[in-house]
């Protein structure tokens, strides 16, 4: 099997290159990723600025390509002028933090998978629960057990999985949990502070709160340690709004 | 009616000049946007770096207020630091330019019509399908008919809409097209060019290729000049295959 890899926490992360040799051993491993972080960048693509791509060496060996963009530019620019043959699978993380519920929306790991997806290649995000851990082998594991899993039972050509893993020892984890994406949402907060100048500037802050409707879905079981996967898909139309919508007279 | 209003093309713009001054002959208007062009952001939000506010003033009125940031952080800062009263409804546009399609989870118009809809506020995205002209106002009579209509019929919560005009005169205009988002993608073009430094880089582009699947879609009837509104909602679970999902073995 072919593989892309990328991520939304640039080249040097560290669970990029777990990921990347976890992988190695079931295919062939193509990197390509944002030269820097690039968290919360969402579904945001480079269109006003040039890319610009380097190759990124690691003991004297070709490692992948870093690109001046968002994870989705890493995954168009891979397929559409890096590569000469498209993946058949595109892999984005393994990201350093969650990404569950309303907040992929803001997310870069699920945007690259969602951009490997549009652009008709099956795509699996992966995260790890922790900010801080820095053990990303057990999260690996796990997602090429559902990399494995979804090549041979095959996935619809509009969605894609995202899956997370929680931060604890291997024993410790339930198992996997397949499950609908939740709705639960960040409560913003906006911290204003003055710079030595005496100018006002605000630091977006916030944390996540559980919403009751959300036990059956993936923020609840990634709390209760099992790994979730949930098959998303961009069916943005609200149909049934859309049938009332048709009663609605603009004479 | 207490509106805020946003968009990406930014605060300067002609687009939310206009529906500025439509929205001013119905309510209150609050302005926040982005200081500069924020096409194709996506979803992004900043997280890395610190906001800064400044008030901008219009013949010595106070026209609104630029962010160092998103339109999605212009949402989220605009109803959680600077409006003492969360608004009404909350407006993102006139774009510059159609957001149809799968091409809409790249747009800045429409996630800060999604941010608003996230925090609890009906939100509407209004754009304008040519990129060329600068003349917003039909965009502006329609966008206003169809605010005036979600706000007497209200919305489903998680729901926002997504309003494209056609560029041509009022009387060419066929008429609202309610109908649903299509599926029709950007074909991905990398143009390569060499800098004077002798470096490659690459500029990003395409075109939008009609699905012969849209023949209902908002893609499609905007192209025969009807004003299309859609029902956007952000339900990424892909719920059959879940089910088909749940008889995967990982033993």
């Amino acid at each position: 099997m072919k593989f892309l890899l990328t991520n939304d926490d640039g080249i040097e992360a560290e669970g990029l290159k777990t990921m990347a040799k976890a992988l190695s051993e079931i295919g062939d491993v193509t990197v390509v990723a944002p030269e820097t972080e690039m968290s919360a960048v969402g579904h945001s693509i480079t269109i006003a600025d040039p890319l610009r791509v380097r190759r990124v060496f690691r003991h004297k060996t070709l490692f992948g390509t870093a690109v001046n963009g968002t994870p989705a530019d890493c995954v168009k620019i891979a397929i559409k002028a890096i590569m000469k043959q498209p993946p058949d699978m595109v892999i984005s993380g393994i990201n350093h933090g969650q990404n569950v519920a309303t907040n992929i929306i803001y997310s870069g790991t699920v945007s690259a998978a969602t951009e490997g997806m549009i652009l008709g290649i099956p795509s699996v995000a992966i995260s790890l629960s922790s900010f801080v851990s820095k053990d990303f082998s057990v999260a690996a594991d796990y997602g090429l057990r559902v990399i494995r899993k979804a090549h041979s039972h095959g996935m619809p050509a509009d969605t894609l999985l995202n899956v997370n893993v929680p931060t604890v020892p291997s024993n410790e984890i339930k198992g996997i949990k397949i499950c609908r994406n939740g709705v639960s949402k960040f409560k913003e907060v906006f911290e204003r502070r003055v710079d030595p100048r005496q100018n006002d500037y605000y630091w977006q802050g916030g944390q996540m709160e559980m919403s009751g409707k959300d036990d059956d879905a993936d923020i609840y079981w990634l709390q209760k340690n099992w790994v979730t996967v949930t098959p998303i898909r961009f069916d943005l139309t609200d149909h049934d709004f859309l049938q009332r919508m048709k009663e609605w007279s603009f004479k």
